[in-house]
């Protein structure tokens, strides 16, 4: 295990957070084939970089992401900055030569997305985009099973992915509510998800229709201090990206597909509620219970059919057997190691580990053809 | 109680042996306005219908339905027959001065369905549409929580009627898969269903863009005996109504409407999955649940809240007070019961009582709204 | 279908209206070897009864239960009255040469219980204590897998039968609270379920050990006018049964017994939670979803394994197939119809059908034998 | 955040590697008083220990638990070795003047747990017994809302603890089945835990009345690779231990005590259901969906009280502010960061933090309670 690989990590916030947490803790219950240094971390704020340096060990901080880039010691970027910001990262950190992991969504657009694919292919790097939930060990048995025919012919897939935390309309028109800084609203941010999800367990999307909506229009402008605008009293700005996004369509393989997305969903904090239903069997999933997996088999004899409750926390499943007993489950954060693990090794490999950029780019085309099909109000084909 | 009403039932298989345990059961547990007598008992085969005649106790039993409508004792008529025999049946009832119950749909299309609602207006006698599932205590819960205002406005109303019966296909090809008798498949079937729920809870729809596929396009030709077909020896026929039909759309005070019915959803049995998310809160149904009504209340205090699994089995329930004590949970036949419970003492009082005829028609409204937007792809306004 | 028998059910209240309803349903849902008259039905309260009478159909009502008993016409006696009455009715019913449906408990005691199934053994009448929950299908269906071993050695029969009918403190002195009335509380009126239904699915008990409890030890008088008491100014009388009774044990093959019944368990309502541990698989049940049975089968591939949650709505699940169509759920009430359609059976072919008298002698001995532990603290065998 | 503490740690095993990664997180995601530094790791075995220093980066290995106590730099001697090591370690630690973090049980006996507290109180030291689960953040909620008197008087403790991997009787007989070492079996392995939440959020007990049992008397020794015997063929040896462990009992407030625990609960991983009756309301807790506790409110208004699923990931909820945003779950191993987040903040303040060895002793007092009624089958007074 002498191999070491060095990680620059730019952008330090929420997946600042949680690929700190991912990169501490990889090798620590993998056994990888390098291990990765924790050496660099970017971020502009450096009070605010640097104490995040200093909580979670990074050897160094600086606050302009080309010294990351530049840095010959370096051999991995992982980039988790705003999104308008990862195409010219990620091409930059290409050009250099250094392997790119990179958070989701790859690009602002789909023409972006495929200029990072066009330069991580030229370079000869592997590239990775963050989709975490692909490893969620329920996902990954979920993926297993469909591949190995265990569901049939697939005819339905349904998902909702549902938030709650901005139905109040007293809180603030905070960036992500912005389209020129978030791109879109839901659509991009969670629903993407879903997209992502349909994408690796079914298959491609063929056609699409769909229908966005912002539910509360404007909102106050976020107070110097953050947090909640005192009712009545701030200044209101126009809400320019959509509360909800919905459609229907087709996979290639002539699955149906209804996906919605919302943050207008009371009770409902991180809602991931997908159910899959083929000519074999079934297959239903909530994040909220992510270590379970549902699962009918029609092969069962007739009096004792039913959805078994999988507790998908046993060594035979996916990533499980690297963590605790059965039925000592693990949580959200446990994907990204399990994403950064699988990352490190396609690096020492260099092998391509899905999903790759061109998944990055493939979501963005499905993610602007549901944008064009609500604007044009018109079915979409992909 | 001397007061009674003489009952002619038209039809008598599976909608006539729930309709016929519910006239039974309707004064043993509510106290009536007026004592429904089961007088006549209508179906075109002779040995069948005196079976069930028989069997439940109707004074008498008739193959011919115009000796039902023309029957001057009979003072209810009571529809349980194919679709495509409603509006005849039905206007000739009305005519006859009957009051009438008809299972749903009410009609092969808008069209006739209007022509039903304008026989029994003009007629002056007592209408209801057999849309039994706002009766079950859940839903009908829901509906006054909603009405109250306690889920403030409404956002979202996600609901998907599953059953798998036909997976198979080897399953034959029965009448309800053949369009020329059936009218459509899922569609009128079991989506009618949930469109009626959306308007009893929701509102009236705005507009609808949909999908309908049929995934087996060919079935065996169903054998003499019925029952499964051999495989690959039977006749083929070919399958001439939708499998799955699906949509998205707007209601009219904008919450975002998304059904999906589906007869291809291995485990779901009978499973109507309803979520509605309002401002103030969200209810969450399932009907293999029906004893049970989620709500989340957001007024819950911040460290509480969760959706709350009221089983509506308490005397201050709607219904529930007529039948066993909390916990001794009811099913699916109770809600037909309420039905003609309520139906009786609305035809006593000579009041309208809902569903009415309108709402079948505007039922059929919507269904016809999603087959056209299904069939030119396009969004449809209603 | 020619056959007829002539019932005579005597008491009508809680257990007479769900008996009532049974007797009505029976021979419309399944296909009897002969046919039910509700001939008879007897009250101490002749308006109460009357009313009954004239609900439910019953063509004649009588006050005196000796009317029933002698009357020549009569061949079945379904007794619903409290507790206290039970054996003199019941031996002289079957003295009279009456087949006898009895409700739980059998009896007082051990000793008048056995009077009891000495008298009907005597005479050679059919005879049944009503232990309805035996006949959930899913019960049923439990109890099949466990005769056919596919749990195989059970170990562990966990149950809990929680209410909360009586947690408020102002909640009456009724007559089930006291003990020269009810006998016992919670032991007696729910506990006897839990023990039966032990007995039916792991067998005969071998030793126990028990502990009661009374928590409100004063309960204000029942006004006249029923209903609670208002706070502080109602005359209090003394609480002289249990409010919770719980006992561990063994069975004689080795299984332990972990039995609670309560009704001080805030929203529990009818909660009959019950968990059977074998070698092969286990089983989980709750009351309050009878509908259900989740079912754990080891044999099931290592990385699929979990409770399956079956709906037991099949036409090959036990009673189910008279019913609705699957997903279509029945109610607490059915499980007196299938009891009474056994019966009914059992009659004409003069057969014994469980639960007869001696099970409910039996349970009445285990009764007794944790009442005696708890008030000598000691283990007691069977 | 300059000071430090410097931890030594003894056993790497499942716990050391749960303490590991508790020592390693603590501080990256709360805000400690004192910055724990990983100094120095203890093993029996030179090449595991050296391994796991490497992986999780501990500055050192020893192979002598001496020189961990003996360090005159270590501040924090934490103990993950077997139950039988407990005592001298933590005693001759105590000397030294550290501070003792010790995995549960405290010890092997009561008598060994006071001398362990005896030794810690003389010496003054900040002490600690690791259990857990008292700080999953949904149990650290229902702490909260009983000691806030939202429960009221509490009446019932029902809680069983069930796992399944020592179903298969070719399980070998790995140590914890051999009573010279592990001490008991079920009972001071998992029983521990249940007594421990018991006493945390209703009281002390009473009085106990258990039963203890052993299903497969004799199990394969282990083969020297360990894992499953070969069917048959290998050498058998006694269980000395205890398979199940169960009790009913009384606390001294008077809630009624209902434990059991057990290894053969097919289905069941790690199953820690708990349900706690009081006057005003109810929880519900499983640890196989650790972020959730559902909670009965009796002031609900009456038509629609029912149990909330309250999703505890909150930033209002104990713990759950220091991790993700709300429903992005965390798992078991998050409980042990709480744990040594808040025994490095009592270090630094030189203050008792719960669970102390106090508890630790209780507990075992407890457990010694429940094996001698087991044995004498009487009941046992505290």
């Amino acid at each position: 295990m002498a191999k070491t690989l060095n990680v620059g990590m730019i952008g330090y916030k929420f997946m600042g957070r949680a690929h700190s947490n991912a990169w501490l803790k990889a090798d620590k219950f993998f056994t990888l084939k390098a291990r990765p240094v924790m050496k660099l971390i970017c971020g502009r704020d450096r009070a605010g970089v640097s104490e995040m340096a200093y909580r979670f060990g990074w050897d160094k901080f600086v606050t302009d992401w080309r010294e990351v880039v530049e840095d010959p010691q370096i051999d991995i970027v992982d980039i988790n900055t705003p999104n308008d910001t990862h195409a010219e990262i990620a091409i930059a950190a290409a050009k250099a030569g250094k392997h790119v992991l990179c958070e989701k969504p790859l690009a602002l657009d789909a023409k972006q997305a495929k200029q990072m694919l066009d330069a991580v292919n030229k370079a000869g790097v592997v590239h990775m985009v963050c989709h975490n939930y692909r490893r969620i060990p329920a996902i990954a048995l979920a993926k297993k099973m469909i591949a190995n025919g265990d569901l049939g012919t697939i005819y339905h897939y349904h998902a909702r992915y549902a938030q709650d935390w901005i139905v109040d309309p007293n809180f603030p028109l905070v960036w992500r509510l912005q389209s020129k800084i978030a791109g879109s609203g839901t659509h991009g941010d969670i629903c993407a998800h879903i997209i992502d999800l349909g994408r690796y367990l079914v298959g491609e999307f063929a056609e699409v229709c769909g229908l966005m909506e912002t539910f509360i229009k404007e909102r106050p402008l976020p107070s110097e201090q953050g947090g909640l605008a005192a009712k009545g009293s701030a200044k209101m700005g126009k809400v320019t990206v959509d509360d909800a996004s919905l459609f229907i369509g087709r996979f290639q393989n002539g699955a149906l597909a209804n996906l919605e997305a919302t943050r207008f969903a009371l009770g409902r904090k991180n809602g991931i509620q997908i159910e899959i239903n083929g000519s074999k069997g079934s297959l239903v999933f909530d994040f909220e219970d992510m270590n379970r997996l549902r699962y009918y088999n029609n092969d069962d004899p007739s009096d004792r059919r039913g959805f078994r409750d999988i507790i998908v926390t046993e060594s035979v499943h996916p990533y499980a057997g690297a963590w605790w007993p059965p039925g000592h489950i693990i949580g959200y954060e446990h994907t990204f190691v399990h994403t950064i693990a699988d990352f490190v090794n396609a690096v020492v490999d260099r092998k391509p580990v899905q999903p790759t950029f061109e998944d990055g780019y493939r979501n963005q085309v499905v993610l602007e053809a549901v944008e064009k099909s609500a604007k044009t109000r018109r079915w979409v084909k992909l």
